[in-house]
């Protein structure tokens, strides 16, 4: 039975449509203090706000100017110039940016940014260059107009045309739920009925039988379906995701053609694309109850975070294609995990996670965003990482560009920094849902959750610390009076030890009612009413999979959901790879509000390992080798510092995975 | 004090000038039979002879017959053709097969392969097609002649036009060493006198101050001095090699121009690219005595050996860029081990053994012949590998192409095939040398080793079955009657046990007269004389670096020269992930006649690990994960085969090195 729209339906990036069928509707969090609020400022007041002048230097809005049918109106400059930029899919980094911006300007009041006027002047300037830029009958892209001379869809594989159109669309998705205005909406939906009157399959009538090399339009014509309302974008985006996997791109895995996504026995190709796509399955899924679409996802969600997710949430083992890899290839300083791998991966969670309504997507997108994701934005919003390498050796040479160890104000190809904004600005959305039985928290944050109950407000308060302490304090402010509702807990996956007060009663892991990783508090519920929630945060070492060859007899430092690392800066005398962690001693833990903004770190005790006279071969007779009779070295304390926070010092070597012997 | 010419110039790769300054000169080893003369009949029965068929196919002499100035003699089909290929440098596929045919027509009589007169007729016809297209000027570049217009020079950082004028070079000088023609030699000197009318430092008068992207046409310009005695060619060699590191290209690491490379402290970039420029500049050391490019290429061969050499001899860490990487990072599954690195580090080590005499150059060539090498030629020489990866996952799914961990039959770019046949073709020129006091001989093979001591030949014969048994029993054949000399024998770095009798003596390592790697023995010598050597080839288990993180907690296997391997083919009943080999238990030797093409294996004791239920995470607090009080699993007999002959039977996954615990 189709459930009935809620009441309050949230401003973010995925609104269900009214014959959605998932286990949970989404709530939207107010984040309005604390560990994420702080990344969010940055982002609000730096990263956001410099998007404009680095997308005009890098020549994205001169694209737009460029391609608009009245260059007599440009300057001289402008009208003489050529396309600017190294790639097909320039727009999108105008896209991603308008859809950050978009978010930032849907704020609630309580957690607005100023200065929001200016945003929302720029936002009204650049969708008025994109308007200009499109073509009279809906097609869009600089790169085609200015350097093809129009030509269309002739390189499928290459020309990232329906990604921008993908992109696009879920900007002016965005700007239409966060500002109620159409201007950007009518150009994407003009976009899109184009793409419908050109691909589909053979006897449709449309000109074209084919796909992108880079999913993404998928679930963005999934949610333009589901703002405005018409179906043939949910058909469209059907069509799409069933053509892949035969063979209309060559049959490469790199874009997601090898086999069909409904017989896919693994994540494959180039991580990003797999992921925008499962994320447009899932979408179908969820409108259209197709089985087997979501047992593909389900399945494949499994099997990637089974033996093709580093510890940090991070996705992609290859430089070469950007590529998933083997089975437990998860190398260290090889790692690619691309920042905009890991937004993908916490986009396609939220929808399986409301879909199933299981607690593991949460557990996985609270590793990602405190890991894999935030590591790619600098402390001070102002630069990033494409790649976020697990390793950084002693002796590394740097190669600079976009794949760099060393943080970039910007890149050439430049989908990372806009990516990571509008996920920071969207957020709150990630973070709660609701169902028929009453409100889930997925995520810990201080502010107020919000869903309703059949139409009534559902509003919990949270003030936390975390993720530095475990207590979360909860508070409800509005409730239905007439009925018990139930208050869901996500306890983490990594959470071992929890305590939990609600009204009288104190439970902890023995005795509180947790199944499949919910804690499930059922009550009447009157405003005020209080309930505590304290998740262990004793630091933990962690190892891998014995197949996981790259970190064999290596343990990382975990605290909570934070993945630790160690960093050159705080080991001085000498380098990283010649440290070993002795993991029979404890570990101690500094709060350290002078550090990196305030982290706390982890302290463990360990030594440098006398190294081996390698000679001029580093190769040697098993037992000689394995160091018998060696003194242990020179004991040296180890300061582990968060993952998410490194490079934000000076340039060296960093390690997450640390030998014990 | 300047050398003389040797009496028995060796008809091979390198030929000392007159000026050279080395502790060696190159000697020349006929093989007549055993493990190199076997995969020297393939190469001269089934690579070559293949080889114009495949470069019609793949298009690149049609190339050369379009690029000629008279097109109208041209079919229809041809004239109206376009340039086939897809990179710039498809020409040199052509001159290193050429090579590759002039070292085998150059066979002596006891070696020489047939059908030799078809080969000469091939190689005829493909010289005459290379004249053919070379412009009036001497450019001759078939790429830029057909799709640029001709335009030149004006993409060095990619145009790869020096890089082929350096094959060109090289294929010129060995067919008119190897025959005594001189069509060939005419092209060639014809566009190396273009190119230094044109390349030259500001104030030489020549129009471009430049290098190219890919280094190699120093090593050849060096060579070609040698062949011509023309000054100039070896002054435009030292030109381009001091030119690299100043930013002509851009500046990257990957086109040798970070840093000048009498400055540089490590191997970086592009491997092949490294190996060849350090060719040439050792080249250039021993032609001028040029001791700050000795300095550099002795500094730079330690460095890479020590940090960056695979323990196959393989080199390159990264497929992208195909990249040196850092120190101690050897990944196992990514190792890139390009073949034609491999190539190029024999070359450019065999450069160094004579230039110094040491013995640690015949070890590297040794070890990268037999393994990271050989490896990259299928057993019946008709397919190839392009990477050479220590390890393929069980699960792997493979991406085809030129990267692929399955032999293919031919590249898009077809670089190493033709590499692999000049190196097979020519190989008894890296097997021996002699000094003023006698014969050194760096490789063991069936057959007789040439050389010269003032003008009076040396012949030493030999007759070994090495690498599968360690005796080899030399027989002196010529010698000087008045006058003692040192016969001298490199004991392989990897030998700790051996036997030597000459005459009625007989040494071990307790008492050989062995000094940095060379046994010596010095006597006056008669025909008829015999030395048996034997060499100690108890398997072993090899450990590496512990700053070597990829292969922490694992052991290789190898037996004398041969590193060995894993394959999923010989352990029926699972993959290869999941097995551990008891260090403990001992190795013991087979002899297989009827395992491809016949070798030693190495059976090792061990057991299949029972796996974790990783359910959907597979990191696990640090002591569970460590597998206390997991049963051991269930034994299984270890069959591990030489690496070299990998991936020659069905596919499946591999492993070099195996995890102990």
């Amino acid at each position: 039975m189709p459930r009935t729209r809620p009441a309050l339906p949230p401003t973010g990036p995925v609104r269900l449509g009214p014959d959605a069928r998932t286990a949970l509707r989404p709530a939207v969090a107010e984040v309005s203090s604390g560990f994420w609020h702080t990344r969010r400022e940055v982002n609000a007041h730096t990263s956001i706000p410099q998007g404009p002048g680095l997308l005009e230097s890098a020549g994205n809005l001169h694209n737009l100017r460029l391609a608009a049918p009245a260059p007599e109106a440009l300057s001289d400059a402008v009208a003489q110039g050529d396309f600017r930029g190294a790639y097909p899919f320039a727009d999108t980094d105008v896209y991603k940016w308008l859809e950050a911006a978009a978010w930032q300007l849907a704020q609630e009041p309580a957690a607005a940014q100023e200065p929001t006027a200016e945003l929302a002047a720029h936002t009204d300037r650049i969708v008025a260059l994109v308007a200009d830029a499109q073509q009279p009958d809906g097609y869009l892209n600089t790169w085609f107009q200015l350097r093809r001379g129009g030509e269309r869809y002739q390189d499928l594989r290459w020309g990232h045309e329906l990604y921008c159109a993908g992109h696009l669309i879920q900007a002016a998705v965005a700007h239409h739920r966060a500002t109620g205005r159409d201007e950007l909406l009518t150009v994407a939906r003009r976009f899109a009925d184009h793409l419908d009157a050109t691909f589909g399959p053979p006897g449709s009538g449309r000109p074209i039988d084919g796909v992108d090399g880079h999913p993404e339009v998928e679930t963005a014509l999934v949610e333009l379906y589901r703002e405005t309302g018409e179906r043939r974008y949910l058909d469209l985006a059907g069509y799409f995701v069933d053509r892949y996997g035969h063979g209309l791109l060559g049959g490469e895995a790199y874009c997601q053609d090898r086999v069909p996504l409904r017989e896919a026995t693994d994540v494959e190709g180039h991580a990003v694309r797999q992921l925008y796509l499962l994320a447009g399955a899932t979408d179908l899924a969820t409108e259209t109850g197709d089985a087997g679409l979501r047992a593909a996802a389900e399945r494949l969600w499994r099997a990637m975070t089974a033996t093709k997710t580093h510890l940090t949430g991070g996705l992609g083992a290859h430089h070469d294609e950007e590529d998933f890899g083997d089975p437990f290839e998860l190398p260290t300083e090889r790692a690619y995990c691309e920042t905009c791998a890991a937004v993908a991966s916490v986009q396609w969670s939220w929808r399986l996670a409301l879909l199933t309504g299981e607690s593991r997507y949460g557990d996985l997108i609270e590793r990602t965003l405190y890991n894999g994701f935030l590591a790619g934005v600098s402390l001070d919003g102002e630069s990033w990482l494409y790649v976020n390498p697990l390793q950084v050796r002693d002796g590394h040479t740097d190669p600079g560009g976009d794949q760099s160890a060393r943080r970039t104000r910007w890149f050439r190809c430049a989908c990372c920094p806009p990516n990571a904004m509008r996920l920071l600005a969207s957020l709150g959305h990630y973070l709660s849902s609701v169902d028929a039985d009453g409100l889930q928290i997925h995520q810990y944050v201080t502010g107020r959750y919000r869903g309703d109950l059949d139409g009534t407000p559902v509003t919990v308060a949270a003030e936390t610390d975390y993720p530095w302490h475990g207590v979360i304090s909860l508070t409800v402010e509005d409730t239905p009076r007439d009925r018990p509702w139930t208050l869901s807990l996500r306890i983490p996956q990594w959470c071992s030890e929890y305590r939990v007060r609600h009204g009288s009663r104190t439970y902890d892991r023995t005795d509180a009612p947790v199944t499949d990783g919910w804690l499930r508090l059922t009550g009447t519920w009157a405003p005020g009413d209080r309930v505590a929630l304290e998740l262990g945060l004793e630091p933990r070492l962690t190892a891998a999979d014995p197949r996981a060859d790259a970190v064999r007899g290596c343990v990382a430092v975990e605290r909570g959901p934070l993945v630790y690392c160690l960093e050159q800066v705080d080991h001085p005398g000498g380098g990283l790879d010649d440290i070993v962690l002795d993991p029979t001693r404890p570990l101690a833990v500094k709060n350290r509000p002078d550090l990196l903004g305030g982290v706390t770190t982890v302290v463990a005790a360990g030594h440098r390992r006398p190294l081996p006279d390698t000679g001029w071969w580093p190769y040697r007779p098993a037992g000689a080798a394995a160091g018998a009779g060696r003194p242990a070295g020179d004991p040296v304390e180890l300061t582990a510092i968060p993952y998410y926070a490194w490079a934000n010092r000076r340039d060296g070597s960093m390690r997450v995975w640390l030998p014990t012997s």
